[in-house]
């Protein structure tokens, strides 16, 4: 069994269930087919088990250091990093045009996942790269594009993303950093990022960094900012890398997981000049930032996924093989140990894992391929369907899998006992690992002010018709198959649950009150959500058992068990978690600083 | 604000609710007053906070090594347990007959909890000493305890527990270290025992540890276990330390968390011989260790609650303190930012810590005066009511905060944000640690099967019968306070599901499927008592606010919040856990190895 993915499971979800050939038949992917897509993610999976899983604990163990200024790292990475570029995986989603291998979305995104399940500390530096060329590709000059994309698309260059500062992590309109014009037209870059992971490293020939900055007299606020392309190094007019462009490593960050990113406190012009570019246009910097915001979210989640499945499938194999204690029955001491998974609550956290970690890669694939299917949409009102549907997902495929993938990653831990407590496995890891999905990328409360206060509100609650009506796609489809009246009535009462308290506290005149447990909500939202998927899941399996081959028996019957334990252990918290919402309880909001602990 | 403990809360538990004065009036507790408690609890708050507070981040970062054979550590370490010694806090629960200062329990575990709070990896070896000087003077002889006693409750020797083995954890029925009888009546002992804390170190003169061991021809599985003292050095007749006695540390574990102890794999006898001491009778090893095993679960809980308190109090300052973002209806972005505490989800965290810590100090404590009253009790009958209660509570007090108040560190991180998850602030620290609680003292797992499989079951039912007894005197002392009238509801309709899964489960002739949802029987039964014991202090925190000085208003009144918060937020998880219980589900139980993955 591999370590980092289920294969079979990833093509039940992309084919069987997500039907992905669907994409082939558009002019965008017409390249492709499903042979094609299984050959590339063989590729990917050869070079994440050969040359990133296996220093994935020395990593952890041997996190950057900050020496004389620069950064040193384990060669491993390095050369880690160069066999990915050397498969084209850094152009992997890039257009054709622009030199790029144009795979679906939905394609790369599984591709990185098996890298971020193999040794996330190393695949970080290649995403960041991707999504810094998106935007480049998106917004940039032609001249820009024709500078920084090839070498970036090589791997050559690597990119960040620079908007957080101390002093404004959330709030972002809080940006002080400054851009001033040159003479040549160009800008002058001065101020502090922080939490810029890749921030610095001696692996690519440069780094691109793509900076929020406010530019003088521009509006006050998230109105007020630009993008900029800030190199470590001058580029040439031919491309070539020249002097440092002050552009200074000021600290790394030491976190409690992710150790095999450097994260960075960068000064940008401190010391001298610090040139950039302007990216798109003046003051639409956020707006740029959040074109790409999707997907980087999207990604999120499905990191969160793939670090919950690694401790999933390694717990999994622990628990076959383990011999210890005896059934419940069982009184004689001089039998045989058994399997822990012999155990019943084994079992429970092994399903409970199993529930998460299936249930989140289908949200993430299923987001994921919306993006390709707006992508390739040929009728406009399509494509804003599409997109309106994206943008209410988002905060859910965000935020569930950083919840209950971490959940995974306690239970594994705990399958193990005492050794999956000690660093000489890798299970506490991922846990470290996945800590942080909740944080970056928007935190959890901010993706629950967004969904409750925006996403659902949005064209009269376009969106959430949008997702309502695609969920009772999957119920009649259920009704269809027969067998699945718990499920289909499950769902649609957590549907009813849904929207009654959606309507309570869009109709409630304290907008505060009513976003109090905006958390609670996108947490229940989520439930929902997933539970319609697992039915998606369970419906599909159904069919795989009466046409599919035999062999794959116990993997349907897994699907149609882990589809009843979501619907019978995780559904009911979506409806407690809405009866607070609605109840419009303003408990926690009303307490004051004094309240807390008296002083 | 002191960073370990909230000394308000900490009286309130003591005093206002639980009455400690009572204990005061028995025979064995007349020499304290309040005052004198108070007064011992300043005096380990000085020294928890000066001596052990100051370096917890260091020692975490520099965990002890092994070099040439022994363990090199912080000097720190020694000089802080040094101070604890010479306060006498090695003795502080040990009887007067036996040299110690007679301190009730429920003192010396508020005690060890500031010590905990501020530095546990070094609280340890401190724990683990009078654990095992407990057990040597309940079971040990006169000459051992005249031998053994005093250098330990003098500090100057620490003790270790030494029951688990490479192959046997969680089934101590499978240890295999032997121990034969010498000519001198002493035993000769060989094997390999695993994860034991404190396991070796430089900072005493000598370690005792207890081993269980099988002696030959002793029966199979746990009734063939006996219990051994073996120091690490030989010891005369006259208690002086002699040559090494071939206890060998083989090795350190590397844990996620708890690094500044040592957790060691130790060989006996590998390489010579190694003697030690049959204590108490042949094969009743487990019997004697499980003696102290209520006082060491009531420990891990109210460490669990330690590290979680020492998470909020922290995350509550920060909250305070840290500008960002602005309220949902402040759209001007030139307004000034406001602490975050202003924020509706930091103060719903802020809140989910409080109830989760102050609910779990208030159930350890009121565990460890239960055991403080059957010592007491006068009548024989009382005390043993008293022991059933507690045996009852025990698997409770063990898992539920090593849960919620992982749950609350893990809280404590987000309201940080980026900052909380590196390992410049303390927080992610203490959710590493707090992670090992719902491990070790018996997994989640095992306790679950203990409360379902045998504590509920107990003389029938009369543990269970004693604990609703014991609720529904709250709830009438909250019905004669008038106004509490949704919470007394919302527990009787709780206890009533409680009983109702219990009978339902006890009644079920498959024992396995009886027994397949143990752990979610055992989170919700936790839900059920916390809350009850939240309606406890909210009846006297009105009382306080009747009858107490005014500036404790705002201390009350968040009591009154956070009893709301624990009907509302997570007694209704109890509900739905009982229900699937209840349900007699096997979704789990009877999925096979090969549906998990379909391989």
């Amino acid at each position: 069994m591999s370590q980092i993915v289920n294969r079979r499971d990833l093509d039940f979800v992309l084919f069987e269930c997500l039907e992905m050939e669907r994409l082939f038949q558009t002019d965008r992917y017409s390249a492709f087919d499903r042979a094609g897509i299984e050959a590339v993610l063989d590729t990917a999976q050869a070079i994440a088990e050969e040359r990133f899983l296996p220093f994935a604990s020395t990593l952890d163990a041997n996190e950057p250091k900050f020496v004389d200024g620069k950064v040193e790292i384990m060669p491993e990475v390095g050369q880690a990093l160069a066999a990915f570029a050397e498969a084209g995986f850094f152009a992997a989603g890039m257009d054709e045009a622009q030199g790029g291998l144009q795979l679906p979305y939905v394609a790369t995104s599984a591709i990185n996942g098996l890298f971020t399940a193999a040794n996330l500390g190393v695949a970080s530096y290649a995403f960041l790269t991707t999504a810094n060329a998106n935007v480049i590709a998106a917004f940039g000059t032609d001249d820009q594009k024709a500078r920084f994309l090839p070498p970036m698309l090589e791997g050559r260059w690597f990119g960040t993303m620079c908007l957080s500062e101390p002093q404004a992590g959330s709030s972002l309109s809080d940006i002080r950093t400054l851009a001033e014009p040159r003479e040549d037209g160009t800008w002058r870059l001065t101020g502090s990022k922080m939490w810029i992971s890749g921030g610095d490293q001696e692996i690519s020939e440069t780094i691109v960094h793509l900076v929020l900055a406010r530019t003088p007299g521009a509006p006050p606020g998230v109105k007020g900012l630009s993008l900029f392309l800030v190199p470590k190094h001058r580029i040439g007019p031919d491309g070539a890398v020249g002097e440092r462009n002050n552009v200074e490593l000021a600290g790394l960050n030491h976190k409690m997981g992710h150790r095999g990113t450097t994260n960075c406190l960068l000064n940008f012009g401190e010391k001298g000049e610090c040139v950039g570019e302007l990216v798109g246009g003046l003051n639409k910097g956020l707006a740029h930032m959040f074109h790409m915001m999707n997907e980087a979210r999207i990604g999120v989640g499905h990191g969160a996924v793939m670090s919950g499945l690694a401790g999933y499938l390694y717990s999994l194999d622990y628990a076959r093989t383990r011999p210890q204690g005896r059934h419940p029955q069982d009184k004689d001491p001089t039998s045989p140990q058994v399997p822990i998974i012999e155990h019943a609550d084994v079992r429970r956290m092994l399903m409970a894992q199993k529930a998460a970690v299936e249930g989140g890669l289908m949200l993430s694939a299923y987001c994921a391929i919306l993006v390709d299917r707006q992508k390739t949409a040929v009728d406009p009102e399509d494509a804003a369907q599409l997109g309106l549907l994206l943008d209410l997902l988002t905060p859910i495929v965000k935020s569930w899998p950083s919840e209950y993938c971490l959940e995974a990653n306690k239970l594994a831990i705990q399958v193990l006992g005492g050794y999956g407590y000690t660093r000489d496995y890798p299970v506490e890891r991922f846990y470290r690992d996945n800590r942080l999905n909740h944080i970056h990328e928007g935190t959890w409360a901010i993706h629950g002010l967004d969904i409750l206060g925006r996403k659902v509100r949005m064209q009269d609650g376009a969106a959430l018709n949008l997702l309502v009506g695609r969920l009772n796609e999957i119920i009649a489809e259920a009704e269809a198959a027969g067998d699945f009246d718990e499920e289909t009535a499950g769902l649609s009462g957590a549907i009813e649950a849904l929207l009654q308290t959606t309507r309570i506290v869009v109709d409630c005149p304290d907008l505060n009150r009513g976003l109090a447990n905006a958390t609670l909500y996108l947490n229940a939202f989520g439930h929902v959500v997933v539970a319609g998927l697992w039915l998606w899941q369970a419906v599909r399996a159904r069919k795989g058992l009466e046409t599919g081959v035999s062999g794959d028996r116990a993997f349907y019957e897994g699907k149609a068990a882990a589809c009843r334990y979501a619907f019978r252990y995780m559904l009911p918290d979506a409806l407690t978690g809405f009866s607070v919402v609605r109840s419009l309880d303003d408990t926690c909001l009303s307490l004051t600083a004094e309240q807390f602990v008296g002083t």
